[in-house]
């Protein structure tokens, strides 16, 4: 079985792919869209995707891909927790530069301000970059800031650990097939993502959407507004609604196209957790 | 008068502050949080952020730390198209590389595989870097995508004009200030941006808060859930809501505390379009 994923290997994505699917060939691409295409064409039996961060928030190039270019849905969700490492080739008595990418960055700022306020802070264009960047000029005084797996692809040594600094940081992960797909982890939740385009001469049309779910007590787990890209001001939406009463969100569904309001299903799937 | 804004000097956030502020003395500042603590502390007499791409969609950087950790104001919203173009310090016979930032390479790469299919692609921290970059090697057939104002703060010659794919590429600025602040600019709408936190006790707040608005008419014109950062799966809702009748809006509040609808005014704004 072929997987595609977002690379390189020492991606956050990567690992997702592992833990799902400890056999199978594991297949990178540069970009979401890549990934994604490689499933439509056939090139390989499941592809994983991030979806959203909770800090960062939805990955549009996943969404907007779903929604606007493809007919292909999420079969299951992998959550991953984000966790950021600082890395160095060996023990150096004073860190003079430390590189990553502008989110590790951030997401690193506060330890980094307390601990090595004299360093330099370099920004690349990705957390794998910086720590082979790092590895490649061992004899300096530098240090990357990247995931776990980095530090293994590039021979390097954690000199602090979890630095991030929110603890709630965590990627959802879509894994894209024909069929679900069971994994030997954690099982969450049950969830349908949906995609609605409201009739433009349907005032209050979002709202009439949402009690559709809301009066059979169906729970709204994400809800985004989204430009068509058509015209300035032209929305879809997005909403994540809880899917472990089946019969419940097919009567919705019906609902909703009974009263004129268009959907496409951008995912079924079980939730699982790292 | 002084002007904080996220820069370098050849960003999109700049062009909007000299807009905005033809005769203000204009800082820069390296990162969005910094730009509204120099606000906050009192710096800057107004600042300017980005706080919502069309393609890319919300900065959550500036939503979440004016939720989070400040206690002011979007006082005008200022909406700027995004355009990029191809810049090179001369027209070479072939280029072989091409540099930018990975927004503005998703943006302009369907221009690049039909026009120079044999470039190489190199990814940088932003498009300033790229620009920059390719000006400091002149004599190697190198180009970059960023914008306009990047071209000429480092002196490159444009080879390829607008060349985004989706021509609907538009971001929206916040001005944060004290007061009301109008603009020689064309004035299109009137808005009030609210974060809403919801009783976990009240099923279907989400619902009865939209209600609030939906019955008086008020129009909405974008929503989006946000991981709360305290407990996964715990949310506040940003919603942006028409305020061309203040009035309506302000009973709309009144009821949403009389609920128990907590929320806060991230802005109460006139949208002005470049």
């Amino acid at each position: 079985m072929k997987v595609g994923y977002l690379g390189p290997s020492s991606s956050f994505t990567h690992n997702v792919a592992v833990k799902g699917f400890p056999t199978a060939e594991l297949v990178p691409y540069e970009t979401i869209s890549a990934v994604i295409r490689s499933f439509e064409d056939g090139d390989v039996d499941y592809a994983v995707v991030p979806v959203e961060n909770s800090i960062e928030g939805s990955v549009h190039e996943t969404t907007d891909y779903l929604f606007h270019q493809a007919n292909l849905r999420a079969v299951a969700e992998i959550v991953q927790p984000i966790k950021q490492q600082l890395m160095a080739s060996r023990p150096h008595e004073k860190i003079e530069k430390i590189f990553s990418h502008p989110q590790a960055i951030a997401q690193g700022k506060k330890y980094i301000t307390d601990h090595y306020p004299q360093a330099q802070i370099e920004v690349t264009a990705s957390t794998a970059f910086a720590a082979r960047f790092v590895a490649e000029h061992g004899d300096l005084p530098y240090a990357a800031i990247a995931p776990q797996a980095a530090a293994e692809e590039y021979g390097l040594s954690i000199i602090a650990q979890d630095i991030q600094e929110i603890d709630e940081n965590y990627t959802r992960f879509w894994v894209l097939g024909e069929t679900g797909q069971e994994f030997a982890l954690p099982l969450t939740a049950k969830k349908m993502s949906l995609a609605l385009t409201l009739p433009d001469n349907m005032p209050g049309a979002l709202y009439k959407a949402l009690s559709v779910f809301s009066w059979r007590g169906i729970d709204l787990t994400k809800i985004e507004s989204r430009p068509l890209k058509t015209v300035l001001g032209e929305y879809f939406f997005m909403l994540d609604v809880d899917n472990s009463n089946a019969e419940l969100v097919r009567f919705a569904l019906d609902e909703l196209q009974a009263i004129g309001i268009g959907y496409k299903i951008l995912g079924d799937y079980q939730v699982y957790q790292i």
